[in-house]
């Protein structure tokens, strides 16, 4: 079993007096150290009950977040950044004590470039506002994970969302980055231009590396043309392998579909007791299709004949923008709505992704060892890129409903494992899945990482005890 | 001006007689220190005279090229890998001396996944091979640089081609790779999962490193399904900015267009001369549309009436897949079209890549430095993602040529870089462009690339000489 428990039981490390004389000289207000502030701060949306750390610094430019990796970094003292405090694999836990550098009064979106299709924001400018400020350009920013995550912290765990199927992940569409190193340095990534060979790919080493590396100050994106036209609809199955055959054979067929997302019967009830809607508590597709009017008509046709052949039953279209929005926020508040279902409740959320062919056996799979659980369970997911999570609930501090629900993950993930898939397709490794990716990528893999992160941060300052054990 | 001397003058590094005697030993004939074979490997397709490796070991598995890593590490004897020898910028000269390893009889293709749109193929296969294996499965793997290369080196160089405006550059098509670290440890990287949050980025780390952190020895990439329509066009235009800005008006739309490839009056005389054509000698695109039937036509039309605006004229289609074969293999082979423009000549090819908004400044300014010449120079490139090659034709013996060439070169990359460009969109550094690496990206980045280098590969055993200077 996948045991957090001893980065959990790591050793804080000392903050001096001097360093928070220092700052609270310098920052005055905007450092801070009472109780509900650092709270707040050590935790996110996992299950993990909170572990605070010593201090906040609320960072208003990059040059200051480089000053406080400056004065941290002389006391070798830990250094977690913090957005919008969405993730959901404890990334954000002060495990080794130390100071939660809060980004998110560095919102400003700095440029957007139409004719180029790029945006450049700074870290803490979330997904919604970067696509209110794109409202009258034609364009938009595709990755869409549920919560309404910061641009920085959806780069810093290689996030994506319901429209990776059609537009790729935070991989594909960040350009460039400004970090500070654990030294302080400021470092810009990348180039405006689309592609480039030059030197090794720092952008992507940043991307996904979970704040261990560096704190993201400025992104550059990919932006996109608003499709010409938009069709979504909402089609329900018999069974759940008719819907994910449906979606497998559209994948394989080419159809560039916008968006396939899962949603099994109980999470569809869980989302009508949320929403008030209405829609039939059976296993579920939600897709969207985008292009020109004919391009449209052409992928809807094709894919409702599949869904037809596949059991599917009531096409029901969503042709007015505000019933297409209305689709889209219930998915995306999908998680919230599966954990009103027990009022109280958190949750694990698997995340599991594996090669489109072995995506049927997985969900299957994974429905089965979901009905052993005591506790409510649901499934949904963003299945065009073979991607679904398992929701759990459980009572985070009832020890037999964690055991259960960590032992029912660990089925899952080693299940998912076994058909050559990944245990995190878009949520990052955390404190939750470190021994999960010792599974995956093997010691080997790990002895590079960590040979990476020692060499970019000799002492261990940057969110440490988080990804792989040191 | 970049200088690659200082790398050519580095000393050499011993090889002592005890490694020479126990390769000799181990592989016989596969192991040779035979004047023409090392000449042969110490090049590549750039205009640098070669400098040989000291040895040359014909490895057959990756666990023979993971014994040749431990032996040579023993030694600090630098290893060069060595694949079909296509490089542009100087790769595989041996500037410290040290064996290369030949790995062209690793090339067998190793898996077909047709259910998950993947291919997993040892290090040597060629992209024309692999599309070969492909050709009764309906799906095709898009990189297409000029030469025939070898897909660990396309993955190695981060290479693209025609293709990538469509379907990205090897960034974006690797899944996983397996690779021999400079410990002569095999690690594999990445999943056959579309998308993974697992941990450090290690694929995207080799993709691009130019053997400087290990042997690439198998490769899992993408394939697409073949598209049920394809549509090619020629169009010539009165001047260049006709023709790169129906380009750039084209992307801004948000039309996929599958290729878009500008050639200069100068390049289209000498592909003319070499493969018989009778195209017009003036600024010509080279156009592909992929899609439904309904989707090319729609492509093509709003694509001839953009070019109309722009002043281009003579639309003509290849709508037999002859045709098109005959169009392709052309602009594949244009490279060697400019070499043959002056027989005996070497040529300088600039690898540079903008934001398409600059594109037009960045090509007609290149185009205006390239006026300066006293020896024939062409443009050919992808400009859908905002990248072109002018290619300096030079006699590398002439010194006069030589420093010419390197002038022109140098001012064209200060202009891209004056854009906001990359020095290299797609061939790499290697020992050409170790300047204009540090112009583009800084100290403080390449300071982060030579933490990761030496971490990796402390003693430098890894390509030495090449990307930066340790």
């Amino acid at each position: 079993m996948n045991d957090p428990t001893p980065s959990l039981k790591a050793i804080r490390r000392p903050v001096p007096d001097a360093l928070v004389e220092r700052l609270r000289q310098r920052f005055g207000d905007r450092f801070s150290t009472a109780e509900a502030v650092r709270e707040h701060h050590g935790r996110d949306e996992s299950p993990f009950l909170p572990v605070p750390p010593d201090g906040v610094v609320f960072a208003e430019s990059t040059e200051e977040v480089a000053e406080i990796v400056k004065a941290c970094g002389e006391h070798k003292v830990p250094i977690i950044p913090f957005g919008v405090g969405s993730s959901l694999e404890g990334h954000l836990l002060a495990v080794q004590g130390g100071l939660s550098v809060d980004l998110s009064r560095m919102n400003e979106v700095l440029s957007i470039n139409p004719e180029d299709l790029t945006a450049t924001v700074q870290t803490c400018v979330t997904r919604k506002q970067l696509n209110e400020a794109l409202r009258d350009t034609g364009l938009f920013f595709p990755i869409d994970p549920g919560a309404d995550a910061s641009i920085g912290g959806m780069a810093a765990t290689r996030a994506s969302g319901t429209n990776a199927v059609r537009y790729g992940t935070m991989r594909e569409n960040v350009l460039g980055l400004k970090v500070v190193t654990p030294q302080g340095t400021v470092v810009e990534t990348g180039t405006r231009a689309k592609k480039s060979s030059a030197g090794y790919d720092l952008t992507r080493m940043f991307v996904g590396s979970e704040g261990t590396l560096g704190v993201i100050t400025e992104v550059t994106v990919k932006l996109y043309p608003q499709p010409e036209s938009i069709a979504a609809a909402v089609v329900s199955f018999p069974t759940i392998r008719g819907a994910v055959d449906t979606v497998i054979q559209m994948i394989q067929l080419g159809v560039p579909v916008a968006r396939s997302e899962f949603i099994d019967a109980e999470a569809i009830k869980a989302m009508n007791n949320y929403a008030k809607l209405s829609l039939r508590e059976q296993p579920t597709l939600f897709l969207e299709f985008h292009g020109s009017e004919a391009g449209v008509k052409e992928q809807a046709q094709t894919v409702q004949e599949l869904a037809s052949d596949n059991g599917g039953e009531g096409f029901d279209w969503a042709t007015r923008p505000e019933d297409r929005t209305e689709l889209w926020n219930a998915r995306h508040n999908a998680y919230f709505a599966c954990l009103q279902a027990r009022p109280g409740s958190r949750a694990i959320s698997t995340d599991t992704c594996v090669p489109i062919s072995r995506l049927a056996d997985c969900l299957v799979g994974a429905r089965e060892i979901l009905d052993r659980s005591s506790t409510p369970t649901m499934i949904v997911g963003h299945v065009g890129d073979g991607n679904f999570h398992c929701v759990i609930l459980l009572d985070p501090e009832n020890p037999q409903e964690v055991e259960q629900s960590e032992k029912l993950n660990d089925e899952i993930v080693k299940l998912a494992l076994s058909l050559e898939g990944t245990c995190t397709g878009e949520h990052g490794i955390g404190l939750h899945k470190i021994g999960f990716l010792v599974d995956e990528a093997g010691e080997d893999a790990i002895d590079l990482m960590r040979r990476i992160k020692l060499a970019i941060d000799p002492d261990n300052i940057m969110n440490p005890g988080k990804i792989f054990r040191l």
